[in-house]
């Protein structure tokens, strides 16, 4: 190439003409701060500002307008609808409301983010959740004996010496578990014997939809809300408000270590936890549903099961994901809304957003910026 | 600061001087082009130069080397031990050997990283597997119809227009799923029909450990693999070998759908999957393993699974994590092997390695350079 | 095993009893929804409660309490130290302050964090800047015309046939740049000029050091935040309040697509940017820094060239990072502050942390409880 | 709802019908272990086998067909094109063929990956390269004292007391880079000499384009690879050559630091290095090359530096990325090559894939079935 002269492809390359931006174009721009209230910001007017800032600041601004946008739906006065279809929530004054499920993962339930889903659950704020085993059983735990703080670099020889496990930055003595024990095996016992006594009563007929014999994850679930009776746990806001949570794999944590445990000690008796009512639970809600709305937090089970769920009406009209999973893997915990929508989980009509982001840093502010914008 | 001088600070602090190397550090090296075998290279050639290349391609030669490790440890003669100790895994000469669990996500079977997976099941490489319920319907589902090939990119609404599903970069026809619905209802009937004469038999002893009369997960699961019947299936080689598969949210996915319309269409009678027996099986399988190994690919619940129950026996003796978690946001999935040992899933010393990639990039190399280094 | 009896293997695991809880654990607990403060939160109430929830949440409380400290700190009195320790920062009263280097990538420049970004530099509240190239054309081409609000899954075929740029789901139209060519044209000839003519007149020793007739990235930024003239800026205010901007690679985007047409246009004259000045410049800053303080926001070129800075005083004292890196591939963008301390990049007694997240989603919260926490 | 009928939307949704499959849809599938090839796998029926697996596993694999087609592009004769048109690359033959691009991360560098780029270069299998300053110096440490294996969790303080620096699961002594000073300084010594004779000859004409008289990044480092001599260093072989390696940010990193130190003592002397004439010298290999292909290895500055410089011909004709960044934060590091289509960097027909992986997981693999798949 001649030193002097610069060939016309670089320029026109670079120099390209735009076609005319188009009228509904937005803006990007930050926070204003010739404003007073861009000084030790309110929820609000953060998420006012973070909705024309792009990337996930604009996803998370996204994300609350959804939530609103679900609250705040009405459809049809109960009156007006025949008997057969008077199914899905209803606000106080008997009008259709969105059906919310909110899932997390148990993580969630060992950090600090608990006061904020007990938060939602102790004001009806959503209408079923799906959590995954430690997010049943860490709940009960905390009203038991504390989690504490720890740092994700903590060797793991040293803390298991100590009887001490780690959940990321944070600690859960072994004792708590020892006192999980305690606290649940008379439980458990009281349950069997329930059991016993339902299908010695009806026989094979107990197996029967609606015998009341069986006993499945929901149930238990909503048995051990009632007992534990401490406001600052999910469970028992859960069973007061009768807000069902399921979780399919309730076996997979210290649940299952204990009713693992129960069954030697009741041999041979056994308490069954049966996952087909259950399934039929959740979606029978999905497809009661007036408006579905999806609220996610986290991966993995919580997420496919909500999802599917949603599936049985056709797609959910408002889906709110938050995790750190990556599409690229193929994994369910990484895909997009729109992933969901090919499958009819998610309507293609519906509002939805996944923000990247750990929970932790996001939920507080999108909460205090929605659901808890004021005292109830 | 004048000019002219360097203050001495910088150069102290960028020259400091280091201790003696000690003899046992290993260099980083690569692969060394001088000999025939860099070209075109062999899996086990592969591997044995990454192992000393450092970051991921150094943890995958680690994985490498613990899943031989797991597969080449032997322990005592059956004859030389008591009754009671005779549990666990043997060879064909009656030696002890590593119980191996493997845990896989659903995506692994949606691609075609399920030949691989089936392929240790066949061979009896693997002791008991942990599936999420996507991994067991996709499983069946392949053998009544293809998954396809497609892009990230593809947008869902389009999709779902053709019914067509998309699972990462991979397209499965809806029509596929109808096709498995009429495969599995006759089975449905089939189990439920079992039920009911056991339960009928038994009353409510048909509920007792042992009794036989519940269905679980795993003994819905081994009859799914007895029914399809087809080589190319990972469920027929696990029940032709007896490899339990452990799948304890089971109705989350395909089977779940199928299930809840078999309520309706089996009402009031209704198939019943009790999870209590199956972590009792698990769990057994743990606590009987002369040692344990395990391999998790993928996140969720198929790795908090594995993990607990291998708390069982007071932690694993091997263990090879492959996912992309991270464990920033506390999520069990990004947990690091030494957080399962600050719980006593894995023991302190025990061999372990945490491979950040996606499964699909690196499995077929692992088990092409140890598995299936050799025709077996 | 017996079906009837428990080894004690498994509870004997299960149920280790820990030590008891060092006195100074701190408890993991949430928002406290019984106070007005939990309601469409504030800043500093929203970021006192995450300090205690863990993950990430806590994370960054910390960074917020880290941000607090490097402004909070003091030193000597200017008038109580010799002459040759008089560099650094002084407050107001004329005693020392913390040294505090910011880092940004170029696409938070193209987001609305540019106005918060743009509030530090003009309140004084950073030191010293390190950017992208990109990270200084598009603040000027902000001033310019307007970046837009688009879609991450917007296809890129269509995007160029309107000359639309996409970054991330920003999109800036291609007239922008040409718009810019416009702008910095002139400038360009003016610096050459000026070039010219001190070379002209010092010969040789026009590359001495002091010399002044050697352009260097950051003096070429400066000159342009001194043109632009433009309040909205961040260059501009850079230059207003002599805050220093390095940028090594500045050739690396529009403004070395311009400096390349220039050489053509100008030829056989020839603007220079000599990049060795600038490493002198901040690394004096650093060695003459009584405290320093690192903020960086992204990865890549940006936190390495701070950190490197740091390592001429043996180690920052304090260290914020925030960004999507991992650590897994040992890229310099993912590494954790502990191995900055392994080089004396940062002091191993400082404080520090890493906060896992995009910016967008956490700097405007951090900033609006720190720098912003009150009116200036 | 009825606990006797299942509403039709359930089945209706999830036994949607598809459209036929088209014709040029590609199942899914995987290893078939029927063959002997699937024993210890060579490169190339590994990657065969991973076209169709999905996920990364198929982006891999096209990974490797780009990279092929890349190579074995030919254009016209050199006899056959008129004088002005006869830049870019030939083969031996006098055909046009693809200027490759190749850029790298410095960790690569670092670890055993630097042995395969080494390859690559001295076999003229790329044209050009871009690295980030630690890829320059760290190769040229190398050849002084060796690198060492380490874990990713070994604590900074107890490093920075050894003078151990980490690198991920990488230590370098300190003392290398004491070594490295030794080296270095006599050489700078001698550029600053040389540039000191040039523009004393020249005077302020010494700033002219091809005066020779500037220092650039990438004459320094053709400098610093015919200095050191040695066979395993990809400097070594990019000067012999003649292949640039650019490094726009070369002061960011250890020869910063000796370039820093350097001003102090030859002061008032100082050793210029001008980054405009490099970014001519890439845009117009760029603007030369037949066709032009990339091949990205990790994110920052040595992505952005190709893709900015392939802007220059309007686009890429190939491009391969291969990094962990994600897109949902903005970053270049993180945008998929859809991005640079929309800015002209990469042609809109252009053949493109990222693999979403630690490079030193899939490098190895794919230059085995690629660039190594038969001994040169």
């Amino acid at each position: 190439m001649s030193d002097n002269k610069l060939p016309g492809i670089a320029t026109d390359a670079v120099l390209v003409k735009s076609e005319p931006v188009p009228d509904d174009f937005v803006e990007v721009k930050g926070i204003d701060y010739s404003k007073d209230s861009a000084y030790n910001m309110r929820a609000t007017d953060l998420i006012d500002s973070m909705k024309t800032m792009g990337f996930q600041a604009s996803s998370l601004g996204k994300a609350c307008d959804i939530i609103n946008s679900m609250r705040e739906w009405r459809g049809k006065h109960i009156d007006s609808l025949p008997e057969h279809e008077r199914g899905g929530e209803f606000d106080e004054d008997g009008v259709q409301k969105t059906t919310i499920f909110m899932g997390f993962t148990s993580n969630l339930i060992s950090s600090g983010i608990r006061d904020t889903l007990r938060y939602l659950v102790q004001h009806k704020m959503v209408s079923a959740i799906v959590a995954s085993a430690g997010g049943i059983e860490e709940d009960l735990i905390k009203c038991l004996a504390p989690t504490y703080m720890g740092e994700f670099s903590l060797p793991g020889k040293g803390l298991r010496d100590k009887g001490m496990n780690r959940i990321g930055n944070l600690l859960v003595p072994n004792d708590n578990y020892c006192k999980f024990e305690e606290w649940i095996v008379p439980i458990l016992d009281k349950c069997l014997e329930e059991q016993e006594a339902e299908m010695t009563k009806l026989g094979s007929e107990g197996m029967n939809a609606g015998s009341g014999a069986c006993w499945t994850p929901s149930k238990l679930i909503d048995r051990l809300g009632k007992e534990i009776n401490d406001e600052s746990s999910v469970l028992y806001w859960a069973h007061k408000n009768k807000i069902p949570i399921f979780c399919p794999a309730l076996t997979d944590g210290s649940i299952g270590d204990m009713l693992f445990f129960h069954t030697f000690k009741a041999s041979p008796q056994h308490l069954r936890l049966d996952i087909v009512e259950d399934i039929r639970k959740i979606n029978s809600m999905s497809m009661e549903a007036s408006q579905a709305g999806m609220i996610i937090l986290g991966g993995g089970l919580i997420k496919h099961h909500i999802c599917n769920a949603c599936l049985m009406r056709n797609g959910a009209d408002y889906a709110v994901y938050i995790n750190t999973g990556q599409e690229f893997d193929g994994s369910d915990a990484g895909a997009r809304p729109d992933e969901a929508v090919s499958w009819g989980k998610i309507k293609a009509d519906a509002s939805s957003v996944k923000v990247y982001a750990d929970v932790s840093v996001v939920l507080p502010l999108i909460v205090a910026a929605t659901f808890a914008s004021k005292r109830p």
